[in-house]
């Protein structure tokens, strides 16, 4: 399965400025079965009402058409029902920091964005289309989004370098009526808290009695640390490359001072090593490697999610040595942590409402109906469901229209 | 049949600035079928590589994706053949001049963008994403499609007002190095320009012995215009509500002045009505009326194209008295102008050829094409064909090919 965490890219562009990943580039392989497969692309756009004759046309094109142009300009909210808008959703991205490549601009980034596309597809049958953007400007990117928005119903921004990607998300959630969503940060974060959840339940605890550490202050590294927080985490501390997050460290960016500001309650300081002593949790979003000893030193029954790709940042093998339970970002070992289980039932949970907007609350029911899909199978190799698990996409879609309603973003 | 003609639409925004048009606004009836068509829209994204298990995942996803961007950010021309780019196409409006509504805004616009882009997929087997955007400022438009651009094939141009949609158009071109087409000016022109060549042939005559009188002096007037004269009529005269436009005129505007430069051999000025006096041809793409003496004073054989809807300038009943050729936008009517019968096709044909541009030559081999589609079949009632003759969108894309390769443009 692939994996969809953003973390390596995130961390990397929030280390090197615009500098890409550490993975090498491959080169032009046209008979590599993934060249074979892109061919042509992977993505078309059909036609859901016919075209066949004159009869067909005249309702589907002129004249017909002119009443229903008509009537949306009377009563705007029916371009809700009588376009594809409320069914459709703009992959945004400037290719800045695509997968572990980095920033390889946007006409290289668009097999992911379609990738990205076809998953909204197939997994929550929601129309995506792949928009990459040939501006790098935080305010080109905003207006530019803020144009184009009348044509769709959300916007899922996708492999925007950080610290950009905060205030552009920030900037266009102020400026749109329609969903907002940067999935790197928020998709990353409510899989790993659903795995999160079912692991402190299978140890029979509760997320107040756990303190985490997270490696990576990128686009994933904050948002998970948000989340925990809004889910009442005992503790977290994040690390970037140059130690804990702390409020004592001059060199912070205005994001990391922020994130200083709501984590980190035992004041650590220092390196990441010295953090995950007697720490619960370690959370890897950093693409870098955590030393076997750290690892060893965690708290007894301690839960391991090393979820760069490719390479862990502590190898599973390794991981069970110490820790009750291990995930990654890998299809090859149990426990994938994959954005796939969030992103598409979390818009169609809000497109289905109209929302006007994706709630902290929203998300945290997606992590929620996302941990209660394992149910009673839970168990140490079993935290989180697969990606092709059928129940996954209807039951985060359900809980994310709930609470849209509950927190009265719902328009319908 | 759908009739596509612009010209009211852009006869009015040129007249009246920024207001509408002359029909009323419809309002909301769920029960009329136009609008139960309508419901939920009429497209939809669909995905072409099976994503069914993690071994399809891992191809169309990560890890096999970052091959796929790593060789296109190596070598750009790969775009073209590992995504879905060189298949689609932008439908880009900015709501001004919507079918014969006028500036309906970019919401309300999305039913007549939908429309097109499944006549794309139709009819020229192009996919097409409509992009409304909530901006009107040139510069606005032009740098928001500069931006948008690497994630697409082409840009068609669709029911922006004039004169802002010959300027929009201009720098687009200038900026970019995929086909820039407003439909309204070209794709009008070449299915007009197809007709009267078939009328001509009908009568023995070449379009050097024809002088023809255009109505209207907007998107469509003045790019019928232009390519009528590129064609080698023998003269064209075309006018605004304040008659012909003529170098002597102290009101042109920028365009209406380059107009009268190429135009109006004969250098006639005074009435629309005055100018029709002897001419071989009018072409009607305004929206008004065209009083019945008028047409009576019109050469013998004259050839009328009264293309506005819902009513022509000439009732055909009238222009039949008068007339040896009639032709309108209208389905019911013989001899449909209706631009479905270009657009796909010469979409198609650049990019099956990866064309850098849709250049002159390009438009005026789809007119030849188009024309030749009705062959031995030429008769006062056929000189055009009907927009569901399955030979129109080959023939029109293979012209279009061949053109633009032996203009120079093509790149493969």
């Amino acid at each position: 399965m692939a994996a969809e965490i953003v973390n390596p890219r995130s961390e990397s562009a929030d280390r090197t400025g615009r500098e890409g990943g550490t993975e090498a580039l491959d080169s032009f392989d046209p008979v590599d079965p993934a060249f074979a497969l892109h061919r042509g692309g992977k993505m078309a756009v059909q036609a859901t009402v016919p075209v066949r004759d004159k009869d067909d046309l005249s309702l589907a094109y002129t004249p017909g058409v002119a009443k229903v142009c008509s009537a949306i300009a009377e009563q705007p909210e029916l371009v809700h029902d009588y376009t594809w808008k409320s069914s459709v959703v703009a992959v945004v991205t400037d290719g800045t920091a695509v997968l572990g490549l980095g920033d390889i601009g946007p006409q290289a980034s668009l097999p992911v964005m379609e990738g990205k596309a076809i998953l909204f597809k197939q997994f929550g049958g929601v129309d995506a289309v792949p928009i990459a953007l040939d501006c790098t400007d935080v305010d080109e990117i905003v207006e530019t989004v803020v144009r184009l928005a009348p044509s769709f119903g959300g916007i899922n921004l996708e492999d925007i370098s950080a610290p950009r990607c905060f205030e552009i998300e920030r900037r266009l959630q102020e400026r749109l009526d329609i969903p907002v969503f940067h999935d790197d940060q928020h998709g990353t974060a409510v899989v790993t808290l659903a795995a999160l959840r079912n692991a402190a339940r299978l140890s029979g605890r509760t997320l107040g009695e756990l303190r985490a550490v997270i490696s990576g202050a990128g686009a994933a590294g904050v948002a998970i640390a948000k989340m925990l927080v809004e889910a009442g985490i005992g503790d977290v501390a994040v690390a970037d490359r140059k130690g804990i997050v702390s409020a004592d460290r001059g060199d912070l960016t205005q994001v990391k001072r922020e994130l200083a500001g709501f984590t980190n309650k035992a004041e650590l300081s220092g390196s990441l090593e010295a953090a995950l002593e007697g720490a619960d949790v370690f959370i890897g979003v950093s693409g870098g490697t955590v030393p076997e000893e750290a690892v060893a030193s965690m708290a007894e029954g301690a839960f391991v999610f090393a979820m760069a790709n490719p390479n862990p940042e502590v190898h599973p093998e390794v991981a069970h040595k110490y820790a009750a339970v291990v995930a990654t970002g890998r299809s090859d070992f149990p426990n994938q942590i994959n954005n796939v289980l969030a992103f598409p039932g979390i818009f169609a949970g809000a497109l289905q409402v109209r929302a006007s907007a994706i709630t902290e609350g929203m998300k945290l029911a997606a992590a929620e109906a996302l941990a209660a899909v394992v149910g009673d199978d839970l168990a140490a190799d079993y935290v989180i469901p697969s990606p092709f698990d059928e129940r996954v996409a209807p039951a985060v879609t359900a809980a994310v229209a709930a609470a849209a309603r509950a927190e009265g973003v719902a328009r319908r």
